[in-house]
């Protein structure tokens, strides 16, 4: 795929991210924007790359009832890159009332919209309708025509997946999405044989099948209550996109059955300063032709360094250098995410917060950057 | 003016209405929709009337931070009411980069949407901006260009009125907002000739001159630090739409010392059970031409009937005949609301909960039908 070309007249090009946690940290005055920053990235590489959607795997907002603000940031950038008059090439054939309740219509077919770039968006644990009326702040975003908002499970004990069905010359694309669900839940609900695939009428054997969600990734083939197993997922699939894992393994991986490939974007932005995170964040673009896939990855420039180390003080003095020397091995135009874990066995603790005082000005998380345990242990658990 | 017939070319016809307190209640069962289903009727008004524009004065939201499903619904009326190949007949010559800083656009200018009828609003003090950032929830509708939210005011203490400039014809409109401001804070802003009206620069002496205000309303000749006087407004002004006053004193009456007309067109729902809130509720249809205009008002049908007694217990022995005929002279589709309130000087109160539990089913507001006093009082201080 060359960028700035548009995609032959048989090809989906979609470019997936996930996790996007707009509005992580807004009130911190170093790292308030970075959410947004990337974010806008994102839609460039997306117009640059001339996809025909974007498909993002929820966690869209970091709260759950996101600050006016962050809604006023967030619908700025998808009015800047999802408004105008650029035609879009594929169409819709299946019942768009069902794929979208609340508007019952694709917004680039709503005659008082002008969309240019349509946007497909699950919702993720940190943006999952709740409340009177259980309402996402996706729907109030799919409501003004942003985005098309689907997969939101209605009887989380009987859930029905129609896909939506996107044509574009001969390639013929199902696509299935399920938005956050209860582990423990939508595991009982897999268990009990209660998730439907529904398949397309005519000619399903023509589709790609292409599945996004939001839940713990378990790459294995066995069962825990508080993950989904690849196993757990139909053979028919050809692809999915997982979501709410933050750690970026965007290429494509053969699932363990081999039934299908997964890819998992990872998040956006840091939201932990766990050993996943450090990983450099990217995302994907997919483009699928017949039953045919190739993805390209793209690496996220705008992402805060981060960079996390581990030391034992038994072995080593920790001092001020380490520091030091985690930072300058960053580019510098951003001030980096530095974590250390320092294993104290044998040794009192000190103040975190004091020793950061030192790097006020050179480190972007002053206040965190030791994480002080017992033992080598494995990254704490992190909240996706 | 005969409905069902498009003004004029010449004739600025606007639908006036204020304090629609959308989402007041809405988890009550038996009250819950009555804010959006009076909300729905004025817009059915407007588009009777065929008129260019609607004016809002402000408490467009009861809550600074609406619930999803209350910002949800409110954005189905409106999208379902504003939305449209229609066009729009008058044209804006002003500055909209200063007259709407969020979008630089009149919503029905920006070629991304469809706009047959546009709204311009001011903010109350239930919707006022607030937060990181300072967006009030108007900002959110303006920024999905549902409503032209105008009138917000950066600095309190030095206060710049730019109109917006409409022409349709031969008729020029300047239309001047202040959206809610802290009563003391504008009293201190006026009395230090802080608040600047900025007038047209060319026929500024052709313009109507239309203000909207969201204040408490003081109808004399004098000054207190918690109002807005009428005679604190400048002798240019020729109309005015005063926001925020609950009770429907919708027929223009003179200002106090003669110098422009003012309509108080009262809040379209009762949120205090108070005397103000008994006078029938109504919009207005406000007629521009040249220097000259009329007002018709349309009463709202949609609004709970609301009645209020009052009751001296040493005068008489209140038994639940009160209520029922107080009930009883109400139009029965929908459950009224009922205030008795009760001088029970010389008497011990009782549970006004228990007495209530009888007109469950009969009446909207059963916990709340009695309001005690010890003697006749004038109404409560409300929060409009
Ligand atoms: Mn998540
Ligand atoms: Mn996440
Ligand atoms: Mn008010
Ligand atoms: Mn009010």
């Amino acid at each position: 795929m060359a960028d700035n070309k548009a995609p032959p007249k048989d090809v989906i090009r979609i470019l997936v991210s996930t996790d996007n946690h707009l509005g992580y940290l807004e009130k911190d005055p170093i790292r308030g924007e970075d959410s947004f920053r990337t974010f806008e990235e994102i839609f460039r590489i997306a117009k640059a790359a001339k996809v025909d959607l974007v498909l993002l795997g929820g966690d869209l907002f970091h709260e759950n009832k996101p600050s006016r603000s962050t809604f006023f940031k967030a619908g700025e950038i998808l009015r800047k890159h999802c408004l105008g008059d650029d035609p879009v090439h594929f169409e819709i054939v299946s019942d768009q009332s069902i794929n979208f309740p609340d508007t019952a219509c694709v917004n680039y077919e709503n005659p008082n919209y002008n969309i240019s770039l349509p946007i497909f968006s699950i919702h993720g644990n940190h943006d999952d309708p709740m409340g009177m009326g259980s309402f996402s702040a996706l729907d109030l975003l799919g409501q003004h025509n942003l985005v098309n908002y689907f997969g939101k499970a209605h009887n989380i004990n009987d859930i029905k997946l129609f896909p939506i069905l996107m044509h574009k010359g001969s390639t013929k694309l199902a696509l299935y999405g399920l938005g956050s669900v209860r582990e423990e839940r939508l595991h009982r609900t897999f268990q009990s044989k209660k998730v439907q695939w529904v398949r397309p009428l005519e000619d399903k054997d023509s589709y790609f099948n292409l599945f996004v969600l939001h839940q713990n990734r378990l790459r294995r083939n066995a069962f825990y209550k508080n993950s989904i197993s690849e196993s757990m997922l139909p053979a028919f699939l050809d692809f999915v996109v997982w979501g709410h894992e933050h750690e970026c393994l965007i290429d494509p991986v053969e699932s363990v059955q081999k039934r299908y490939f997964v890819t998992q974007p990872g998040s956006s932005i840091a939201t932990s300063l766990s050993q996943g995170e450090t990983v450099p964040k990217h995302v994907g673009i997919l483009e699928i032709k017949g039953d045919q896939y190739r993805m390209i990855k793209k690496k996220l420039q705008t992402v805060r360094p981060f960079k996390m180390q581990d030391v034992v003080l038994s072995e080593l003095n920790l001092d001020e250098e380490d520091v030091e020397e985690a930072s300058q091995s960053l580019p510098q135009e951003m001030l980096p995410l530095i974590r250390i874990r320092v294993d104290h066995n044998g040794y009192r603790k000190f103040s975190s917060a004091r020793f950061g005082q030192k790097f006020v000005g050179k480190v972007a998380n002053p206040e965190d950057i030791l994480l002080f345990s017992k033992k080598q242990r494995a990254a704490p658990k992190k909240t996706a």
